[in-house]
């Protein structure tokens, strides 16, 4: 099964490394992985995407809240969230086809970050079915290069949240 | 001083783990790093930003050249590059500020992906400039929660790039 999880740590060296231990010391793979600062000084939020075991997971879960350095593991089984990625995509951009590449990258409200005469590279964010349509359409039409983020998660707003 | 590396590597689980250990062993922070799954089966990318001294800085570059599973290193110092990352910004609601939030979301493009009555959830993308500008701004009206992919680069087409 497929698995995401936030994990809060304070910005220490082997923290990630640690983290990242855990799982292949377990033989998980992981598809994803994003780590940046938050607004809290030396406090950094990772988002974690894997695939394996339920039990096996769950124990993860449960050394990950045991490791020092780790602050809070948010499991996205247990709530409602918002996933989104952002990719960079190097797209040929041939006579006969730009007209058509552009098009595709309108349609998936994209935007042109970088043109030369052969190549121009394009931002677009969305969640993975939209990523993974937009590579499709325009892998058809020669893409040299893709560099992904991988998915940030953040849990939706409750209904009856209190202020806070 | 701060430093940008791209790494092409094989998808095995323990291939993350190594990477990050190489810069934590040598007491160097990584200040954001991406992992996602390129075009290539079995192909991964990561995207690292780190601050330190130059000359182990190379030292790295070359043991990373060494680690096994380690296809490929792009030293972005070498390279003109296109950065970009994407945030998502939870920020308060209140009736006297919402107005004024949104339109600073506006100003940035950012998207708003979720709304309830007390909080609203923004996705802005952008060089690291523009994401700290609107997070300063969006701040002093209230930021609940921001999770940050960190950065991903993609290497500039040269202008007299030979057809691939």
């Amino acid at each position: 099964m497929r698995h995401t999880l936030g994990v809060l740590v304070e910005n220490q060296p082997g923290v990630l490394s640690r983290v990242a231990g855990l799982f292949s010391g377990r033989g998980f793979n992981i598809e994803s992985l994003t780590v940046a600062e938050t607004l809290e000084q030396g406090v950094s939020h990772i988002t974690l995407v894997t695939t394996g075991d339920e039990m096996i997971m769950e124990q993860i879960v449960k050394q990950l809240n045991k490791l020092v350095n780790v602050i809070k593991v948010i499991d996205f089984r247990e709530v409602r969230f918002v996933d989104r990625e952002l990719a960079l995509i190097k797209v040929k951009a041939e006579a006969s086809t730009r007209a058509e590449a552009l098009r595709i990258v309108d349609i998936f409200r994209g935007k042109v970050v970088d043109v030369s005469q052969n190549f121009f590279t394009v931002e677009v964010t969305g969640d993975e079915g939209k990523i993974q349509a937009i590579l499709d359409l325009l892998s058809q039409l020669g893409i040299v290069e893709v560099v992904r983020t991988g998915k940030v998660a953040i849990a939706r707003s409750r209904k009856n949240s209190t202020k806070r």
